[in-house]
């Protein structure tokens, strides 16, 4: 493993990404968001994504000039295409737009269609958080998991993120519906070990932890069997309706996983201008959760979104772990 | 069991609620809330729940004459107090407050504080979607789980419900975040049966499928492990900070569970005029799923509120199956 700093890292993506024809503006954006998500301990959805994002660049899956734009409006919520540009950009648009539909009215909502990955869902729940906005945000994906009662993949890991804005620390949920991403069970492979709950369906669609049988058939499980199944349709729906844009199913038509839909919803809590009562409260929840028995030794509980807050500040200060055959294929891009 | 048609039982429930001095018009909504709840094959919180609720209500836990009323407006976002009368009635009156607001300005919100047990989510979520939104409810609980990490219980199982209107049946998500419930822990004890998945911790804090072992923690296991422990902590966050009510943990402090918080959120879909291309979209949706091999001989899969929507029809035709004892308690009430 190498050690990048933040600094390092950007100006280097900066400019891979202007050579790649975006803009200074979207570049810098990028290698913004790509750094952001390495810092805060993503590595799989910050730096180690960044060949494969080049390489959708070069398939034309990713529009270089192509942005979101607002398609139709009703009061406060809207629907825009991202016309197949840059999944971070267009996250970091609607996102942009919800909060400033919230601030204006309490509340708004942006349904995007025609959008690509936006890499790691959280960096927007941390950008609403430090406008002191509520999120509700998620997407649909290529299907990659069986519905619960099928053999075959029916449903995506829809990543789901939920964050509150907390002057000591944004609380931010950022998580897919699957038990286990891919990325994660081949970390267990690489290391020889089994995972240590179900994750997915082995070649005779049993339930399996081992890991190399999971990645033979590429299909996850849904966080708790049945009912992230039906929640993971129910994000689905949400996110094509509201979007008129393609669902789970026309995704899996495609050969690459793009025009994607995603939904973002902001709320503007200060609107009931009771900032410090609101404060108590969560830290109060906060607080309680903070105070248990650890399950076992070196155990502890964390409210959603703290391990990554530590995280950013760890590799901040030294530096982040990068792997070395990603770090120089990134350089050999340049 | 006993075979109890709709008209029978909702009846007799009239008749005990208005011995239990509710008004006619709410006698009546209580005991349609109820008998739809079984209705729809959710006896747990239908017929089943008669006896405690009137418990309730002999305390004063539920208070007969108190309605929730409307303490705060921003737009379209409301914060209303439901000063500790009938969860059920509470429950219908937000929901069509968020219908309404949601009818004018594509969207609205109603958090609600100080409410009691809403008995089946569900319902609320059927009542959006015949009025043609879509809703996205959810109410915190007492402290019924642990946290991730943790061994003493510190968060809820927080029912989360997702509603979507579709002619040919709505689709209706309605999940508790615990694996289980206890009722169904308890079904398993009954039949001398093990959970086929982890359900709770026993009394070593050890992950179980043992039903006796559960029930004597009475420490539920969140969906996905960490991550619904997670998703509760923000389901949480959000009721208790939007209402300005209770917490989990405020929750917890009482002899009783009460004075809950609660958030329904409705979004009106028509507002795009092109409810043809979204009901193509959300069947394409439905089909896609259905159209999988089984995983086992007798297995389907589902959409969220097609085994209810089932339930339903079947009961209306052929009654429904009530436990003996639990009816004659309830006669025994009038």
């Amino acid at each position: 493993m190498l050690t990048i700093s933040a600094k390092e890292m950007k100006d280097v993506l900066y400019e891979l990404f202007k050579k790649y024809e975006f803009t200074e503006s979207k570049a810098n954006l990028l290698a913004e968001v790509f750094t952001q998500n390495t810092l805060y301990g993503v590595n799989s959805h910050g730096i180690n994504r960044v060949p494969y994002f080049i390489e959708t660049v070069k398939k034309g899956i990713v529009k270089v000039n192509e942005e979101a734009k607002k398609i139709e409006a009703f009061g406060n919520i809207e629907r825009w295409d991202g016309n197949q540009g840059p999944g971070i950009i267009n996250a970091v648009t609607c996102t942009n737009r919800a909060i400033a539909l919230a601030k204006k009215d309490g509340m708004g909502l942006v349904a995007l269609r025609n959008t690509n990955h936006w890499m790691r869902g959280g960096y927007y729940g941390w950008q609403a958080a430090k406008e002191n906005c509520i999120a509700i945000l998620f997407t649909n994906t290529q299907p990659n998991m069986p519905a619960w009662g099928g053999k075959e993949s029916r449903i995506g890991n829809n990543p789901f993120v939920v964050s509150i804005p907390r002057k000591e620390g944004h609380i931010v949920l950022d998580m897919a519906l699957s038990q286990f991403s891919f990325g994660k069970i081949n970390n267990y492979k690489l290391k020889g070990e089994q995972l240590p709950y179900h994750g997915g369906w082995d070649e005779d669609h049993k339930l399996s932890k081992n890991p190399e049988n999971i990645l033979k058939t590429e299909q996850g499980l849904p966080i708790g069997y049945w009912k992230g199944s039906a929640f993971s349709i129910v994000l689905d729906m949400l996110a094509t309706l509201l979007s008129a844009g393609n669902s789970t199913y026309k995704i899996g038509l495609k050969e690459h996983e793009t025009a994607i839909s995603q939904v973002y919803l902001c709320i503007y809590p200060e609107i009931f201008h009771d900032q410090d009562l609101q404060h108590t409260l969560i830290n109060e929840i906060i607080n309680y959760t903070h105070d248990v028995t650890p399950s076992e030794k070196g155990e502890r509980t964390y409210y959603p979104g703290e391990r990554a807050a530590n995280a950013e500040k760890h590799n901040s200060k030294n530096g982040m772990k990068v792997n070395k055959e990603i770090w120089q294929k990134v350089l050999s891009l340049l």
